[in-house]
């Protein structure tokens, strides 16, 4: 909003129109640049304002990053202290400077990060410490003439091995800023120790050095308000499936708004439809939390051993779900409406068919949350697949209103399949009728695979061990439930 | 493969079997454990082999990989002649460490990614090298006691600052780098003044060795093999597109294989639709690509100000192909087979479909690869449109299909509509049509949706002032460019 009007005010700033001209007194050439000095000095306040406005947002949106950064400053301020108190800076020197950088560098958002980078770092230096004395025995012995030319192939031999490394995928998920320290000290070591002589006392304190900013961080991350990327893969996945609860109850209820009673505006409903947009591309923010989680020692609910490589299966099978709502999205907004007979006629399995499959994802989402066995979880499976079938059921008796002439409605057109049909009545609904059919079959596909998450889910629990949860009051958060389970008493499947 | 053979060999390590045990002499406890090492080592050697030959495998798939990587030992290799050449070293003495660590650092993969490090890291360096010293001036003249808390307050509020710069989207996609480098310049210059007094000199033997780093890196990522972004993305957008040539090709040969001619083996096939699913997953990619395209100078075809957004947007539109064909992979999955009948009636213009929406796409892809405007693509979408129309009208005569009895054909039910028809024979037919009616939905959706990145490109293509393309010979790659022309002559549409 505040952009907004930045933007108009200097849209009147750059393009004055003519009656303001006609009624606004000469300034002269002084008082007209004053004024337009002013007019841009208002624009760019104006801008700046938005943009923190837009901070601001985005701060008490997500509190824990501004959290985040306060650890930061924490952090940099009390390894500054090295500087400011004189027994401590007289032990270390210069050095020093190592701790600060060692801080800016490896301080991460989430604990698993943070972990992960110290560990880089602490192996990388040390195997590279290691090998560049040793190329650095070797090329002493080679004479002072073959010196440089060893200790050159062996910087170009070696940085070029582990660059390459970095594009493995596996060391690339893991230890690609490990590669990267590889490189800085081994260059650092095999290069500078042909000109300094006391390189085991230099080496020394800059590790001491850097022991202690890494130390520091973890210490910071790991006792200030931490966020350990493991809990954040977990909120990440239950959002996602609550998301997708909202996009699939929102997609369907749209299509068919006419019959079922809306108590929701367009303008929610279009917001709770978008949310499986964000579980599309939600595969790089998943991944590289698992590998940071596992870096992760016990904390909360999570042992170390957690099996976070299954919330990756989980994610996908959520992604899986995803595509399926967003084609089914765009089957939703197609132009050709069925005729009102077959919609009513399927339409309430269809929200039937889609209230079973988000109440399936609700009991996942809150197995998730609670990490507990869900007991409802096979009922809710089965209610499912219930639905489903019931869906088919309908469908199978379709083709009598297929026949039926656009005018009349489902109860007449039964008796209407005996009697002869002309060609004419015949032709239209098929097209008609074409994206109903589709988003059965998406609906139908989309409970499949959210069957899939549900194997995924249950996977889950016996991997990472998760106890029965006791039994919930029932009817909450599930209005239907009653009717169902009559339903399935009466027909037995 | 050579995987399995040391996960084997390990196995028969592991669990000698009975019958061995019998045939072999006894060797001893010495004999023993030697034989076990022997075989530990075996397979070892074997998994190192195996992890080696991934490597050549990776190496072979994209030499510009090797590449970069000798570009990086090359760079190391030139900077450490700072340290072996005398005057060189006099000069700048230990300083020259951070020429190697410059290297090391901003050393990247694309020409773009380079530049927008090395910019980036100039003027985090530049903007928090000012800012420290002019706190290190407030400080100074706030008293001896009072110095140490102006400085650590300061660290404290500028770090927090630009950390929480680095949430905000925008400043993460150009300057996360750059926002780094601001924080640690500013801690060790506002910090390491406290204890230093030449200062300045310090900084100016630093800055010019972190210039030597960054114009080296520059030179040698430009000069020796460059790697552009802007070319990557190009490429990537380039590939993609026929990724979904093949998958959708793939996905409609394989559920009509029956009535088609299929002359690829099935394993090629699962291989050729398999395609789309680097397309779900290009996202991340494409958004670097194209910031670090937006830092690159003109070079070989593409200007500065080469609308790299645009590319963003077309990479997102195929990815809505993409979610679709996903779709439309696993109704082409679906175990229910449609009748034959209606099986043949439509899958001569599902193919049609097919081939004239992947003749868009190929068609899209040439024009971006020649960068030529095509004069076909109007045609190509006018022939796509075309289908999809054939495809409905087929649709239309279907429910005569419907209704005809399991065993009889196509020809006969035509005739069949107008006489009584029982229910029993009405009912089974939907839900067996149900899939195939799916897929001709989908590859409705699909046509639709390529459409879409047609338009992408077309915008591309006027933004970008591509030049009309030269008429290329008739017939090559267009087999059925004949048929379909006399199609449409034949019936104006």
């Amino acid at each position: 909003m505040a952009k907004e009007a930045a933007g108009r005010l200097e849209w009147r700033t750059n393009v004055p129109d003519e009656t303001s001209k006609k009624l606004e007194p000469d300034y002269g050439l002084v008082g007209k640049t004053w004024l337009r000095l002013k007019c841009v000095m208002g624009g760019l306040v104006m801008k700046v304002w938005g943009f923190l406005e837009k901070v601001w947002t985005l701060g008490v949106a997500e509190p824990r990053k501004v959290i985040h950064c306060a650890r930061v400053g924490l952090a940099l301020s009390i390894v500054s202290l090295f500087y400011y108190i004189r027994p401590l800076y007289d032990d270390f020197g210069g050095n020093v400077m190592w701790a600060v950088m060692t801080v800016v560098v490896v301080f991460e958002y989430t604990v698993g990060a943070t972990l992960s980078k110290c560990i880089n770092r602490a192996t990388g230096t040390i195997l590279a410490g290691a090998l560049g004395v040793g190329i650095h025995w070797v090329a002493d012995r080679s004479g002072d003439k073959l010196k440089p030319i060893v200790l050159g192939v062996s910087v170009f031999f070696f940085a070029s091995a582990a660059t390459f490394s970095r594009f493995i995928p596996s060391v690339k998920a893991r230890f690609d800023y490990g590669a990267m320290i590889f490189i800085l000290t081994f260059s650092l070591v095999s290069v500078s120790a042909y000109r300094m002589v006391e390189l085991f006392e230099l080496a020394q304190d800059r590790l001491s050095t850097v022991a202690i900013g890494a130390s520091l961080c973890i210490l910071v991350t790991m006792l200030f308000c931490p966020i350990w990327a493991g809990c954040e893969l977990h909120r990440l996945i239950h959002q996602n499936m609550e998301k997708l609860v909202d996009s699939l109850d929102g997609c369907v209820a749209h299509y068919f708004k006419d019959s079922g009673n809306l108590t929701i505006s367009e303008e929610d409903l279009n917001k709770k439809i978008q949310g499986y947009k964000c579980v599309l591309n939600s595969k790089a923010t998943e991944e590289s939390m698992c590998n940071f989680a596992r870096w992760e020692p016990t904390h909360g609910r999570f042992n170390f051993g957690h099996p976070w490589k299954q919330y990756l299966k989980i994610g996908a099978s959520l992604r899986r779900c995803a595509y399926c709502i967003e084609t089914l999205n765009s089957c939703v907004g197609s132009d050709i409406e069925a005729p009102p007979c077959i919609r009513k006629h399927l339409s309430d399995k269809c929200l039937k068919v889609s209230s079973y499959s988000t109440n399936v994802l609700k009991e996942l989402a809150i197995t998730i949350m609670k990490m507990k066995k869900s007991s409802k979880i096979e009922f809710r499976v089965a209610e499912m697949n219930f639905g489903v079938q019931e869906l088919r059921d309908a469908l199978k008796s379709l083709p009598s209103h297929l026949l039926a002439p656009p005018s009349s409605t489902g109860e007449e057109s039964t008796e209407a399949t005996s009697v002869p049909i002309k060609k004419a009545d015949v032709l239209p609904p098929i097209m008609k009728v074409l994206p109903l059919i589709t988003v059965v079959s998406l609906l139908e596909e989309i409970a499949a695979r959210i069957g899939g998450v549900a194997d995924a889910v249950e996977e889950l629990a016996s991997l990472a061990e998760f106890k029965p949860a006791k039994d919930r009051k029932p009817k909450q958060n599930l209005p239907t439930n009653k009717i169902i389970s009559d339903n399935l008493n009466r027909q037995t499947i």
